[in-house]
This record gives C-alpha cells, structure tokens and sequence, in this order.
C-alpha cells in the first residue's frame, strides 16, 4: 500500500477521502452508501461513546432500546417530521426469501410474504420512541423521562461520504419528557451545553454554540440548538444538534400527563444526537499532510514505542526496558503499545504511526540503553527531543496534556482568524469564496432572503450565535434593518 | 400496578412474562415481534457487555462495524448460511415515501423507488462480513484477524418472547479469520470457554459445554460448539455458540491468502455470538415468586438504602449516616442508590426492590442510629439481619460475594439434580415428561432417531458434552449401538 497522501493544499476532499482508507478508519461497503468502520475508527468511536455516555449519565439520563423498524402509520404522525425524512427512508416490504424456481441456488422475494403494513428503518426515533411514552407516562411523578439510545439510523442519502454523510450511521439520540415548556427548553440547552463541553475539551474542536433559523431546523422541531465546528478547508461542520420539540410529539401520540392539580396536559419534548460524523470532524481539524492527527484524550493509541534494534540480544535488553516503561505507563491510565514487530522496519512503522496519529512515538535503541535516554516526536508539532528514560512517565503525562491544550489552540486560532465581520454581499460573496470560514452578517430574519444567498453563495446561515451581541445594522442582501448579525458558510 | 405476580408452580411461562413487564426490563413494542428494552433491562445488558467486551479484548479481539443491510446476492452465496435463514428475512425493497395523492397526510411507499437488488436487514453477518474480509486479507501475515462486533439483528421469528426470541435483537457477533483448520478449531473453543466461564462466573448460571449435532448445528458451520443452561422449569437454554466454519464462507466470497511457502489456501473461518436472550436465562436461573434474583456482579443496582422516618428532622439525621455509608460503598466500587422519594411508602419500597431483585437491601431508621445499627435484607435468601454501622462497608462487599456464590451454588445443585441417566425410552419419556431437566442417554447417532425422538417427545440433543465419557451402550431409541451418552431436554 502506498501511504502517500494527496496534499491538503492540491485537494482537500480527495485528502479526506484517502486518508480515511489509508489510516485504516473506514471503507465503503458492498451496500451503496454505506460504510464499514474499521477497528482503528472504531475504537475511536469507542473512546467517543465511553466519554459521552458518562457525561449523559452525570446529567441524569439513562440508556435504553427501541426497535429498529418503525411501523408506517406511527412513522407518519407527526406530518412535519414524516415530511422531513420520507424521502430517505428505507423501506421493508417483505418478510421472507425463498428459492427462486427458475435459478437454482439463488433466492427470490416471497411474494406471500408481504407486509401488511409497510415497515420503515428508523432515519430517527421521536416516533417509535414517543408512540411507547404513552404507555409510560400517566402524571407528573412520572416525569422527567430522560432517556437516551445507542443506535444505528439509516437515512438514503444520494451523495455519501465515508463518516460525514453515509445512508447507515451510529448515533445516540436522547428522547425527553417533560412537564412545563421550561423545562424542555432548559434540557435541550444543557445538551448543547454537554456536546459542546465534549468537543472542545475531548476532541479539542472549537465550536459556535447557537441555534438553527427555521429553515435550517430539524423536521418537527420548535427550536434547534447547535454546535457548529470549522474545518481546515474553511467550511463549517454541523457537529451535534439539541431540538426543543415543544408539544409536537405529545400531541401526534396523545401524550398526556396529569399535572399537580389534577389536569391532563400534553408533554414537552426534546431530542438531541451526535453520531459517527463526529469522527470526519475530528480528521478534518486536526490531521495533515502526513496523515491522522489524534488529541491524546481521544486517541487508542496514546504513546507507541517502537525498538531499534540489530541483534535479538538488543531486542531482549531493549524489551526490559520498554517493558517497565510500559508498566509505568498504564499505571497512569495511558494506552501504550510496544510494536516488536520483526516484520517491518523502524522506518516504516515511524511513517505507520504517523498516518495514525498517535501523539507520541517513543524510538529506544541500544545506545539508549547505554545513556539512559530515549526519543520521543510529538505528532502535532512533530518535534523530537531526546529525554532522561528516569521519570519518563510522568513527562509523557504531561506532555499529553500539552498536546491535546495545543491542538485545541492551534483549531481555535484558525477558526478565530476565520470569522470575518462583512457589511457588504461584495464583502460577503468575497470572503466565502476566497477566504472561506465562518461570515458574520446582518441578516433581515426572512427565509427568501436566506434561500437567495445560498443559491448565489452556496453559504447558508449555520446559527445565530448564543453569545450574538444586540447590534443595529442592514442586511447585507435586502438592506433591511437588522438586530444582530448570524452565521454563514458553505457547510458539509 | 399490580406487583402480584403468578406464582411459578402456577404457571411458570405466565410468571416469566409478567415478570419482565412488572420489574421493567422490557416490554412488547408496536412492531410486530420487537422489543423495548426499557432502562433497568438495558442496565443488566451494559453491565454484560462491559464483562464480555473485556474478555473478547483480553483474548485479543478487537471491535467494528459492518454494515445492517446485505445485498441479496450476497445473502445467498453461501447456500447453507442463506438456506438456514432465508425464511426469516425481514427484506428493503424501495428507499423512498411519498406523499399519498389520495389521502392527505398520509404516506405511500415510492413505486419509482424500488432497489435494482433487494437488501436483507442481517440475521447474522457471515455475508457482508467474509465479502468485506475478501478485501482485506492477501498474506499470513494478515492473519488470524479476530473481530468482533455489537449489533442488532433481525430474524422474522413467528412465534416471539420477550429476550429469549424476538424479531430484532442485540448481541455481538465474532467472526475471525486464521490460517490453519487447527487454529480456527482453537479459537471457537476458546470462546465457548469465555462464553462458559461469563455464564458461571458472572451470571451465576452453571452450563454444560458441549458440541452440537449435525441438524443442531448453525447453517453454514461444520462444528457448533454450545453453552447449555438449565432454567427452573427443567427446559433448556442454549445461552451462546461458537462455529467453526471451515472454508465455507472463504470458498463462497473467494477469500484466499498466500502461505509462508508462496501458494494460495482459502482461508478458514469461526463466528461466535451472545444475545440479549442472555438475561431471559438470567431471570429463570435465580428468580422466584417475588419478583427478580440477580447476581451482585451483573445488578444493576447492587445495594440499596430505605431510609424509615417519621419527620423531616429524621430524615435529615438519617440521611447524614446513610450519605456516608453511600460514600464508603462507592470508594469499594459497590453500586448503591439512596432512595429518599417522599411519594412511597418503606413497605411499597420493600416491594418494589425485591421484584427487581436488588441483591441487598438495608433499612436505616431512626431508632437505628442510636443503637448505632442498621437492618440487611438478602434479596436471595430473603434473611434480615441487624448489624452494626461500624465496618458495614467492607461485610456488604463480602455479603455480596457470598450472594454471588449461593446463587450459583443453588443453581448448580438443581440442575444436577436434573441430569438423569436413562437406559429405556420408557424411562426417557416419563423423565422429560415429568422430572424434566437434562437426560443422559444413548443414542446411535442419525439424524433420523434424533427426529423421531424429537416428535414423540419434544426433546432434542442439545449436545455431546465436552467431557462425555466414552461408554458402551445402546441407543435408548433404536437400541443400535452407541459410544457414548449425549445430552437431551425439551429447549426453549
């Protein structure tokens, strides 16, 4: 395999895709649209669910399942929902296969065997899951319901990509019941809240927390929340989304508790969700023209130690030390692999590692032994510096702190330089195409306008930002007045 | 709600269903077949899937993801595989709604939709994975590979039961690659032993491991080795198998690598799974007429406090005490809950936790604090004990351990108490008909016998026993010769 990449510079997207496959995280599938993720992207999104599971328990929610298949009649009552996936929606038919008469060894849809009612593949689960809360909920006792789910969703997308758009993906999506308007709200802010604290400070990507425009919202929704992430190339990535679904769901389902005085009331709703796309964000702010960049807190690999060696007399002398090195290491919970592989050269694992973005690769060679010192490279700054092997663990400790801080510097710094005041649509048309990154625009607040930009820009507003300042000023499109200005960029 | 539960000598498979419903493990869902695993049943899941993801990690396995739909023309290239589960195929056929023009808000499926090749939504994944392995192994030294995966799987059963058959359901799926028949033989009988030594040691459930015959076996395989359970009703549960899959699937997806000496072999194959039917085999190894047993090492909830009060001030003193035994429980890894609602009575909480089978429950009042006491309650054997504060920490954890112990104890002692030698097919059928349990008889070894046996009785071979001595005699049914005895019981 050849473990050259294209440059970032010559074609990002073709960059995206070949290191994707190259790294070892993903490939395309037999079935069109859909992926396979690989052990090393796997065990990157296990890293991601152990975090964020732990973070949905802390505020309260606990996991549950429900069914992969949602009957046709549930799936379309709540009309505005159903409107938003229909088009997307893989649909089973048939429940049974038998040997085709005419093709011995091969297999025909039994035609006996069709469904009386069609079943859809859930593109999201507001509708099973609030079908079965009618059953669960009957007074105000039994509320809050806050309950999340590990799933995988499928959605018929006509243009994938491997983890930023793929028909079949893995998600959480948490499903909340509540009693007052206030509360739901509260809760979808707090999810924006958790998914944000988990971008920045796990995956060291900086994000615009705000909310959706009505157009941009999700089918059913009163309100989406938002985090929005730039990536290298200048365009925005929709990181993870919190809905505020008001009463919606309840009342599609007849949802109804008895308040405190003994009334019967809809219930309020919310649902949020990150999924595997998370994972084509954190390539796509960290890595290089060299391969994957991890942040430490992320990373299967933290630190690989790869020997340098002549003789299997050095490798065994060698072996000792890292072996202790090893032990030191997991003792302080970090995750070291030792590659004695015999079958490929130092070289070639150094360029390996570096593809795979371990943040730190320890070379240890005979004379290491004989001076007590060994290499260490930093993946994201790539620097080498040749250290005392005494106290290296708890160098290594906080040298992996440094790298996840830098790296999140490093993505903020960008994205900073990448939010560009306009007071013009020359301005606004010029930045999106030349500089790229996020656009900060007045906007005159209707849905006509936001269409025209994006046809004649393809930027489309991402959010208007929690911390918008209150500012008077005039579209940069209709010239209309303005109360503050929203969020553009070309987006994936 | 009604916690009265039927009583198991009443009506045991009654018992069972409500049971699931009442302790709020699961319940039947609006589509036809599928479950919701509610929170408390899915937190007995996650505790199982942390235990068994360490120990397939630990024997060197690692996670990924394939995909949930297989194309048809994949389904069926291995045509033992595809034959076995081809009746059970839940089937896509079209990937769009649409509005329906004669009935508004309603949905039809899009006829200008419909899939060039029919998908299968996996029952298991033999197919998509041994077409994606195809791709992935050329040489040794890509091998063994050894993959796991947690998924959910459809198998359109037509008659289901909450956890033990259902439509869809959860589980991981193994499916690993080697070069040699002897390693793959190995690796399948590896993991019966990890699945054994999970359902012993964890689950408290004691298991007969064993090989199935040749109509037992699963489709596709050339050898299924079983994990056998005994469940309180004297019916057996087959609780996991590991397949040796030979070249099967190599030979129909073309999966060959190239030796040490340079020459092409197919490659040779083993699959291995465990499902959410787990924790139907938990409920009906240790729970009795007051509602569930579970083992301290897959509770979710392993100690409970209630406190008794009568003011708000003992209360609060109480809380004061039990906040601190809370503390130290956790400090030992100990899974407690203080359950302070002011909604429900002591009595109704007593209730309540002995139907969800908390294995220890401690009463704290106020005359207890100043005696310095509190009251333990067993759930498995249901004694109360007064105990003092002082060191109460350390004589639950090993209270725990000694739960752990009896329940599997119990269970052991019954089902051998229920493996029963037989030489008559008179005394067969009157064993399986009014004893139950496993009987250990001869047979001579055809699928025809195996059959008959099965109509007149229901009972089938659930296995040759691993460690069946070699033992002259004649089959019970045939009276032809055999070598040794194998396991019958009527199975659910």
């Amino acid at each position: 395999m050849s473990k050259k990449l294209t440059k970032r510079s010559e074609d990002y997207s073709k960059w995206y895709n070949e290191l994707v496959v190259k790294a070892d995280l993903a490939e395309n599938s037999a079935v069109r649209g859909c992926m396979v993720i690989k052990p090393y992207g796997y065990a990157i999104w296990e890293n991601m669910q152990k975090v964020l599971d732990g973070m949905f328990k802390e505020t309260g929610h606990e996991n549950a399942y429900f069914p992969l298949l949602v009957p046709k009649s549930l799936f379309e009552a709540e009309e505005k929902n159903a409107e938003g996936f229909a088009k997307e929606c893989a649909v089973v038919t048939h429940y049974r296969l038998k040997n085709d008469p005419d093709n011995k060894g091969k297999l025909i849809v039994d035609p006996n065997a069709k469904l009386e009612e069609e079943l859809v593949i859930r593109p999201t689960s507001e509708a099973i899951i609030w079908s079965t809360y009618k059953g669960w909920i009957e007074s105000y006792r039994d509320l809050p319901l806050l309950i999340n789910q590990w799933a995988n969703v499928m959605r018929w997308e006509m243009r994938t990509r491997l983890f930023l758009r793929t028909a079949e993906f893995l998600w959480q999506e948490g499903h909340t019941a509540h009693a007052t308007k206030a509360e739901a709200i509260t809760e979808s802010q707090k999810m924006q809240e958790v998914y944000a604290d988990f971008a920045e400070n796990f995956m060291a990507m900086p994000v615009v927390k705000g909310v959706k425009t009505e157009s941009e919202r999700f089918a059913g929704a009163l309100d989406t929340y938002t985090i929005e992430a730039l990536m290298q190339d200048g365009k925005a990535l929709q990181a993870g989304t919190s809905h505020f679904l008001g009463q919606n769901f309840a009342e599609a389902f007849d949802v109804k508790f008895t308040n405190k005085e003994g009334k019967k009331e809809h219930v309020w709703a919310t649902s949020w969700g990150v999924s595997t796309r998370l994972i084509g964000g954190l390539i796509m702010t960290h890595s290089d023209d060299l391969g994957l960049v991890l942040p430490p807190k992320l990373a299967p690999i933290q630190v690989v130690i790869v020997p340098i060696y002549r003789s299997d007399e050095q490798l065994e002398l060698i072996s000792e030390k890292a072996n202790e090195i090893v032990v030191g290491l997991k003792k302080r919970g970090v995750s070291v692999k030792f590659d004695t592989r015999s079958t490929h050269k130092p070289g070639w694992k150094f360029a390996e590692y570096e593809l795979k973005g371990v943040p730190l690769r320890i070379a240890l060679g005979a004379r290491d032994l004989e001076s007590g010192t060994l290499e260490i490279a930093r993946r994201d700054t790539l620097e080498k510096q040749t250290v005392a092997q005494e106290g290296v663990e708890d160098r290594i400790v906080s040298l992996l702190e440094e790298i996840q801080e830098n790296l999140f510097n490093k993505a903020k710094e960008y994205r900073d330089e990448h939010i560009t005041r306009v007071d013009s649509f020359e301005e606004f048309k010029d930045t999106i195409e030349n500089k790229g990154g996020f656009v900060l625009a007045h906007w005159d607040g209707t849905e006509e306008t936001e269409e025209k930009i994006k046809e004649i820009t393809k930027a489309t507003i991402r959010c208007i930002a929690n911390d918008a300042e209150n500012e008077e000023g005039n579209c940069v499109f209709s010239g209309k007045s303005s109360l503050r200005r929203v969020l553009f960029a070309k987006a994936y």
